[in-house]
């Protein structure tokens, strides 16, 4: 007979439930995003829900219904009562017996979690430690999918340098983005934001696009570019953008201090500004 | 409060049962085999379990008893009762609430699925069509992990062409490998088999290696080296290994018949020696 194994129960092939037959385990056959809210208000929402088509488009997923989805998102959202969220889904292809050529008749699996995120003032005073990583991960960065071992891998090896976000570096020796975050660098003499421009090699980040707008409201230009470790190190201050704590300033480069060791000046603005950005 | 949802159904957060709180859903943060038996006797069995655990070690899983996994695998062998059996599992690295950084306590998630393997004698002498797509993979395909997305996007664009398998090609222009198959070449006139050289760009694939010691048994040498797609389409004849169906005749290259369009002389002797040398 067919048989099936989870962990230590040996069970019949045919007894086995939709979630241990997901594409999203056998392949990482998915895509997701991550959203949060601010005071009540869930933040760049259409934003997102774009990002989410585009990357259900880009892995031929035409079977989804976004307005049902985008209902879900505000249903779990307004059961929580929380005002400020971090809401997590996915949608993978659909559960079957392993294949890689995926079923006709297939149905998407949507999964959706959703918890409360605390302020974390300490971090915006003493930043972040980061260590640079090899870039392992595969050549589609800019479509938000399931396959994030290179990720998570990068994560381990630089915590053992006490480091907590892997800044990546491509084969051509630059720097691409963070394992979970976007990369940003500042130029104090040239009053700029520098940070790589879009492309297939990092993610298209929502929080990267609103740091254009708080940039300039703080009085900012943005320089679109890429940077070696060596240059970032050198840069006057180095700052992470990412979805659950928008401005995170960087303070410590492959184990060197930037600047002073703690958030810089011009980082401290964008964080200041981007408070109000979040809320208005 | 915390709000999961799947599909159509809300629940409290808490509820979540570990299948979908599964790092390999998450990230894809998971490594597998797949094996096969000949009559009742499980083929290369040692080869698989060695490089299994070469990919545990590869992502960082040291808390693994692979004496226990292999007694797993030979335990639903048994149970199956098949003499021809497929056996697929994997192993995660465990389940709790989404972060990139695993916990320190997680528990590996061992999973497995095993079903009865029928010949495909028509296969065999048809062969198949394969079309080349771009290699989108990550850096690491030496690792056997869950992060197959690339794989099954490039099999569902080949499938609008009438392929059933994808030809990956890299960045520069070289053949690696296919999306879910090694890929061989023969010259005819050298009496050689011709296959790209192991690295981190494909997977040491088990089927390989052995059907090294078949050619050997079939009169035939082997060349490692990098093929284009044009000079593979020149080829007197083409071929795949895939654990499930050992030798497969490619026929049909990005839509041109390889030879006569059949399966050639020197891969049918292949599959001959093959049948023998799985048996002996």
């Amino acid at each position: 007979m067919d048989v099936a194994m989870i962990n230590d129960e040996m069970l019949p092939l045919s007894e086995l439930s939709a979630p241990y037959l997901d594409r999203g385990i056998f392949f990482g056959d998915g895509v997701y995003e991550v959203i949060r809210s601010y005071d009540g208000r869930i933040f760049a929402f259409e934003e997102h829900m774009a990002r989410f088509e585009r990357s259900l488009n880009e892995i031929r997923m035409s079977n989804v219904d976004i307005v049902r989805v985008r209902q879900k998102v505000l249903d779990a959202f307004e059961k929580s009562g929380y005002a400020n969220a971090k809401i997590y889904f996915h949608i993978t292809r659909g559960s079957e017996p392993r294949d890689h050529m995926p079923g006709k008749t297939l149905k998407p699996n949507f999964f959706l979690t959703l918890s409360e995120l605390h302020n974390n003032p300490e971090i915006k005073q003493k930043g972040v430690a980061v260590s640079t990583h090899p870039d392992w991960r595969w050549k589609r960065c800019d479509i938000k999918s399931l396959n994030l071992l290179p990720n998570v891998l990068a994560r381990i090896e630089v915590a053992k340098k006490g480091a907590s976000e892997a800044i990546l570096v491509g084969d051509d020796g630059m720097i691409t983005e963070g394992a979970g975050s976007a990369f940003f660098a500042i130029d104090g003499k040239e009053n700029t934001v520098i940070t790589r421009p879009l492309g297939h090699e990092i993610l298209p980040s929502i929080t990267r696009a609103m740091i254009f707008q708080v940039a300039q409201n703080a009085g900012l230009s943005i320089t679109e570019r890429t940077l070696t470790p060596q240059q970032a190190a050198h840069c006057d201050e180095l700052f992470l953008a990412v979805t659950t704590k928008d401005v995170v300033p960087v303070t410590y480069f492959n184990g060197e201090a930037i600047g002073s060791g703690k958030c810089g000046e011009l980082t401290g603005r964008l964080i200041e500004e981007f408070k109000d950005f979040a809320r208005s």
